[in-house]
C-alpha cells in the first residue's frame, strides 16, 4: 500500500492523502446516515452505520486511507463513565472524583467495545486492497482531561489542579486509561486495522512538570506494548500543540510518524526531527473551507516542503463541517497530479 | 534597578520577580477597591483606582516590578469599538465587519486613553526608586482576535476564516491596531514606564501561513518604532504558545526578552534562544494556587535552570484568583533567599 510505504520511509510515486474527520458532517450522505441512530454513541456502536460512515469518503474521494468511524471517548464510556454528546455543545461526561477513579476497571472495557471491532472487520473486508485502514485512540492525557473536566476545554486548569492536588488519583487515572487503550488498540489490530493514530489533541495544555508523566511515558508504554504484539503496525502520534517538545515527543515515545497542526512550520519541524521521521498534516482546515485558492497554494507549498521526504498529506486538524465538497475534490485532484 | 539590570543581561545579586496579574482578584484589598467603579473599564480609566490597584501588590510583596493596572482591550475601546466586561464571562465586543474596520481611526485613541497616562504618572511618582514600572499592550493578532470574534476563544477559527476570506480588511485591521499600539506605548513611556511587555496571548492559534503577517512583522514594526523613540526601554515579548517558532519570534521581532508559559521546557528554550536573550516566567500558576510544595520545588528548578543566565522570575500565565496570599509570600521569600 502506498500509505504504508510512505510510513516505512520509502519514496513513493505520489504523496498519500487522507483528511482527519473525513467521515463526517461535511458530507450530505453522512448527515443522512447519522439520523439512523438515536445518539452519537449508538451510531458509533452500530457496526453497519460505523462501516458505512467510514466507507463514504473513500467512495467519493479514493483517499489512501480510511479511518475507523468512532470517537476517543468510547474509552471512558467503556470504563463505565457516563458520556453523552450534546448537539452544538460537544461531549458531556460525569467528572471523575478520586473515589470514582478507584472504581474504574479496564477489565470489562473490551467486551463493551465489541461492536467497534465488528465494524473494523466489516470495513477491512469492504475496503479496496490498496486502501489502508487506520485505527485510533485518544492519548491518556487528552482522555483524562475530558474525564476530569467533564467536557472539552483548552487550558485544562481543572485537570492540572487535579494532578497537582491529588497526584495519586491522577496517576491511577492515567494508568487505567493506558491499560484500556493498549487492549483497545491491540484488539483493533486483531480485527484488521493496518495503522494506528494516537490523538493527543490537548498536549498543548500539559505543563512542563507533567509532560513526562502525562505524555511521554504513557505514550511510550502504549507504543511499546502495541509493537510487542504487532511490530509491523505503524503508529502515528498527533501531539497537537506540543511546541518545542516535538522532537522530544518522537524520540521519547517511539512513534513512527508525527502529525503536524497548522501552526507548525514544516521546515523547522523537519530540521528538529531529522529526515527519517514521516510527517503528516499541516494544511489549515479553515483555508480548505473558506479560501480554496489559498488552500491549493498552501497544499502546493506543503508538497514542495516535503518533497523527497516521507509525508502524508492531511489537514492540521479535522475538516470543518462547512467545507464544500468541491474544495475536497480539487485538493485530491491536486495530490493525484491532476491540477 | 535590579529588574533593568537583568533585562540588560547583567548578572544580578538575585533573580528579579513579579507575577502576571499581580494586581488582581487574589488580593482582598483589590476586591474591595474594585467595588468603587461601576464597571471594569471605568476602573481602568479612573487614575486613582488604577494607581492604587497597581501599588497594592508592591506594598505587600515588594515585587521588583509593578505593572500598570489596565487591560489589552483598551485599544479597541479607544478605537471606538463597544467593549464590555461581563462578570464570570469575560470581555464582549461588537465584532468588526470589513466596513467597520474602514471606519476605525487611531487618531482619537490617544486622547481617549489620557486617564491611563495619568495613572502611569501617578504610579511612577509613588513607586520606590528601585521598583520598575512595566507598561503593556496586546500584540496586534491577539487584539484582532477579540475584535473579530467578539469575545475570547482559543482556536480563533473565525479570525482565521476572516483573514483567509477578507485579506484586505484583515490587513487593515492589523495596521490600525499596530498604529494605535505604537502611539499608546510611546505615550506610556513619556508618562514614565521603564519597561514594556507585549502580550501575544493567542500566538498559539496563528496558522503558519499568517505568522509572518500577523505576528512577526507587526511586532517587529512596533518594537522598531518604540526603540526609535526610546532606545533604552527594554521590551518583553510574550508570544504564548508560539511553539517551535520561539527563536524565530525573538530574532524576527527584536524584543529584548521573552516570557515563557508553563508548557515550555526552559532548557530547550535556552538552547534555541542562546544565552544572550533574557527569559521570564515558566512557573505553572496552578501549582502556586493549589500545590505550594510542588510550586516551591518547581520554582527552585526554574532558578537552577536559569542560574548564570538572565531570567526574570514569573508565572507562565496570570496568577489565579483563588491563589492563597501565603503561597505568594512563600514564593517571594524563596526568591529573596529566605526559604
Amino acid at each position: 500500500m502506498l500509505f504504508l510505504d510512505s510510513l516505512a520511509g520509502k519514496s513513493t510515486a505520489r504523496m498519500p492523502v487522507w483528511l482527519m474527520r473525513q467521515a463526517g458532517r461535511y458530507l450530505p450522505e453522512y448527515r443522512a446516515l447519522r439520523t439512523k441512530a438515536k445518539n452519537f454513541l449508538s451510531f458509533c456502536y452500530t457496526p453497519d452505520l460505523a462501516i458505512e460512515a467510514t466507507l463514504q469518503p473513500i467512495r467519493r474521494f479514493w483517499f489512501d486511507a480510511a479511518i475507523l468511524f468512532s470517537d476517543i471517548l468510547v474509552i471512558p464510556d467503556a470504563l463505565g463513565v457516563n458520556v453523552r454528546f450534546v448537539e452544538n455543545e460537544g461531549p458531556v461526561l460525569e467528572p471523575v472524583s478520586a473515589d470514582a477513579i478507584k472504581g474504574l476497571s479496564p477489565a470489562r472495557a473490551l467486551s463493551h467495545l465489541a461492536p467497534v471491532f465488528a465494524a473494523v472487520r466489516g470495513i477491512r473486508a469492504a475496503l479496496p486492497g490498496e486502501t489502508a485502514l487506520i485505527g485510533f485512540a485518544g492519548a491518556p492525557w487528552t482522555v483524562a482531561t475530558y474525564m476530569i473536566e467533564g467536557r472539552g476545554g483548552t487550558d485544562h486548569e481543572k485537570s492540572r489542579a487535579f494532578a497537582a492536588a491529588q497526584p495519586e488519583a491522577f496517576a491511577q487515572l492515567l494508568a487505567v486509561i493506558e491499560a484500556a487503550t493498549i487492549d483497545y488498540l491491540i484488539a483493533q489490530i486483531d480485527a484488521g486495522v493496518n495503522v494506528l493514530q494516537l490523538f493527543d489533541s490537548w498536549a498543548s495544555s500539559v505543563p512542563q512538570a507533567l509532560r513526562r508523566q502525562a505524555v511521554f511515558e504513557p505514550t511510550a508504554r502504549i507504543v511499546a506494548a502495541v509493537k510487542a504484539k504487532a511490530p509491523n503496525i505503524p503508529i502515528i502520534g498527533f501531539p497537537r500543540g506540543i511546541g518545542l517538545d516535538l522532537a522530544r515527543y518522537v524520540a521519547a515515545t517511539g512513534v513512527d510518524a508525527v502529525s503536524l497542526d497548522q501552526s507548525v512550520d514544516i521546515f523547522t519541524a523537519r530540521k528538529v526531527l531529522g529526515a527519517h521521521v514521516t510527517t503528516q498534516g499541516n494544511l489549515d482546515p479553515v483555508l480548505l473551507a473558506d479560501a480554496p485558492e489559498a488552500a491549493m497554494a498552501s497544499a502546493r507549498a506543503i508538497m514542495a516542503a516535503a518533497s523527497g521526504m516521507p509525508h502524508i498529506f492531511n489537514l492540521g486538524h479535522g475538516i470543518l463541517p462547512r467545507t464544500p465538497i468541491e474544495h475536497v475534490e480539487r485538493l485530491v485532484a491536486l495530490l493525484r497530479g491532476g491540477a
